[in-house]
């Protein structure tokens, strides 16, 4: 894989995407969210990658988007380069597609589970783009800000909606109306990550949570929780769940990986799943989220 | 009321619920199954229960599905025992329905509030049976675990709706997606239980919340207050709530209950409130969860 | 501004409203229901107001509503003066509004951030009517209750949807059930309030926030996030937050406030926003809460 502002690594059952501007404490550009959806669209495909780790090179996490352009920054208008991929993002409405939500809407699709491991500052696009991973943890110097109304912007990245679900209303809007930065205690505090441990420890501890998904749970399963889970966060009723569990357990109950995950079980041995997540994920589990007609 | 594999006791207010196969950690069966939904009925037509405590007997809360039959446990087309069950339980889309959904969503439907006693290990179905409880409480050696994953299976009992709901989406996936068994510390942590308490304290603690319940507030009131919390979780706008809010007060605050309530209140003395359940209970309230057609 | 049972102060920025009925513990009546609505049309309409404190007068934030109708205090129809606000407070199917919910949804429409400072007892509908406010913060000697069980009425001020936003149900459904008071402490492990200071520190406290918010951000930023968060929680999808934020970048991010956050953060010097929320809140953003036809 060659990236100019990522790194791509797989090994072991785990991926681990990289962001790579060390120099710019890895601001997002457009170069780097095209990159990140494709390497999403690599893992998905990889039935080898087990879980996905998604860290900053250098020193920073992500210092959110790039300001080289100053003050067009934000503005699509005034850049023709920046204009071209905020249209090579799509349109919706007639309006330009905020890049940092194309990138989080994508790994919210995706059917590997996604640890993000910050081991240093994130800000803006930087935090918000985690919101749709699954589990976050953070080094002793990590920071954090969702600094958009310090910048007179928004917050992006479909974050609106992620970030109360995450986070609960009330923390998420203390931080994005303060807009203040925050250390990775308070980011403890608040849920925004689920651990805080020394640097040094920050890749180990989010490769120990990968290996224990990749060496002991199926990845079909995983995938399909993964979609459910999430996917039920917008559902009207339990009775939805309820109806996609029971085809869920009546077809995966009585596919090969249920049966070597209890024969194992009761052997007190490793599980080998045979299933493929390429191959057998399930055609009924809806796609999630599902985009609506017309937008 | 006699039953194989749980134990039915109401004194006092208090009904308490014994998962009852102890020699199998009080495995999850389809007479289980049958019997706790049947125990629901009973408490929601006894006006002199106001609170129900559901707990293991034993050393065990709940070991997870009863997985004698091996590599074919979930598998519904390989057990005509217990595929009979599924059926019995009901049929939706085609598919048999999840027996473990069919008691969650009793639970869901209660009109008394429900505590849930971890005395000792819950798996798989015995944790996701006690998300539509409204209060849970650890013993220090209660142990966790969202093993589906690890067994080739999905959560389910409409876990995937209630889950994130109660500990929010990023601790959901971190549990299922790893399948990894957790002590009441960590339960405590990620907010799946209120409070954790020495092993011989814990249906002494149950009990006591029972009886704050049960000495001090109008049914009525609980039972329409359950309804509609759990009810808004589906709501789509503040708007529905208050709506349905007005005519509750409306109504209820021209009632006897709120008569006693606040005159016991000013008198200072315990308040004796006529209302019973069976009959008062207010026919505006939508039930829920509310069943969509064809399902 | 006069008022008759509340304060309203504006200076630097913060507008404080103070519940000012300190002989009743600032207990709730229709003239402070219509009150409260005043004070915050008043602090959107004034551009200088970027962040409203609420606290209360004396030794309680709000006993909850006024029991000196004794056992009709609920009973609309028993009390002609109190019938008659709710009826002005408006009808919905034939009922009258509950008179909390309407200051809870005035204040969940607020395009300025609010910040609750509990400096006492705060009961009933004294906390309900803070659940839509954006931080919540306690003195030491704050105590709460949401007593309305063992006052044989129901959570009202469309409470039955915000709370179990803001905590979650199950800690929603154990304050309710029982109904019980519980301290600062409680109250901010169970998220309630997002800290606990000594008593002489409360407002302080409230006021450096205010503080960091007025000096810091771009007063449309925060009006449009915070519609959009709170809205938000009612979207059926991440691609509506999506695509609602791409309009609110495109819009925002060519606007002024944009310019000046980027070039002030690049400067290292104090913004200075020239954006108004009077005039220049983006129309494409949907009220919050929309309030269906018909009800």
């Amino acid at each position: 894989m060659s990236y100019q502002q990522i790194a791509y690594e797989a090994a072991d059952g785990i991926a681990t995407i990289t962001l790579n501007r060390p120099d710019k404490l890895n601001a997002f550009t457009h170069v780097m969210r095209a990159e990140l959806i494709d390497a999403f669209d690599t893992t998905d495909a990889d039935d080898s990658v087990r879980a996905v780790i998604v860290t900053g090179a250098g020193r920073g996490f992500c210092a959110g988007a790039d300001l080289s352009s100053g003050s067009d920054t934000f503005n699509a208008d005034a850049d023709a380069e920046r204009a071209k991929d905020r249209w090579a993002a799509g349109e919706i409405g007639g309006v330009p597609r905020d890049g940092g939500g194309t990138v989080a809407l994508r790994i919210a699709a995706s059917r590997k589970p996604v640890i993000a491991a910050f081991n240093g500052p994130a800000v803006g696009v930087g935090v918000t783009m985690t919101l749709p991973m699954d589990i976050r943890l953070a080094a002793e110097s990590a920071k954090f800000g969702l600094v958009f109304a310090r910048r007179g912007i928004l917050p992006e990245a479909a974050s609106t909606w992620f970030l109360p679900r995450v986070v609960g209303i009330s923390q998420a809007m203390e931080w994005v109306a303060t807009g203040r930065v925050f250390g990775a205690e308070e980011a403890l505090a608040g849920r925004l990550v689920s651990r805080v441990v020394p640097d040094d420890e920050l890749l180990p501890t989010a490769r120990a949570i990968a290996r224990e998904i990749a060496d002991n749970t199926s990845g079909v399963s995983v995938a399909v929780a993964r979609q459910l889970l999430w996917g039920m966060l917008s559902a009207d009723s339990p009775w939805e769940a309820h109806r996609l569990d029971s085809r869920g357990i009546n077809h995966l109950g009585a596919a090969a990986d249920a049966a070597e995950g209890v024969a194992s079980f009761l052997a007190k041995r490793p599980a080998e799943f045979p299933l493929k997540v390429s191959q057998d994920y399930p055609d009924f589990i809806p796609p999630w989220p599902q985009r609506p007609d017309g937008v």
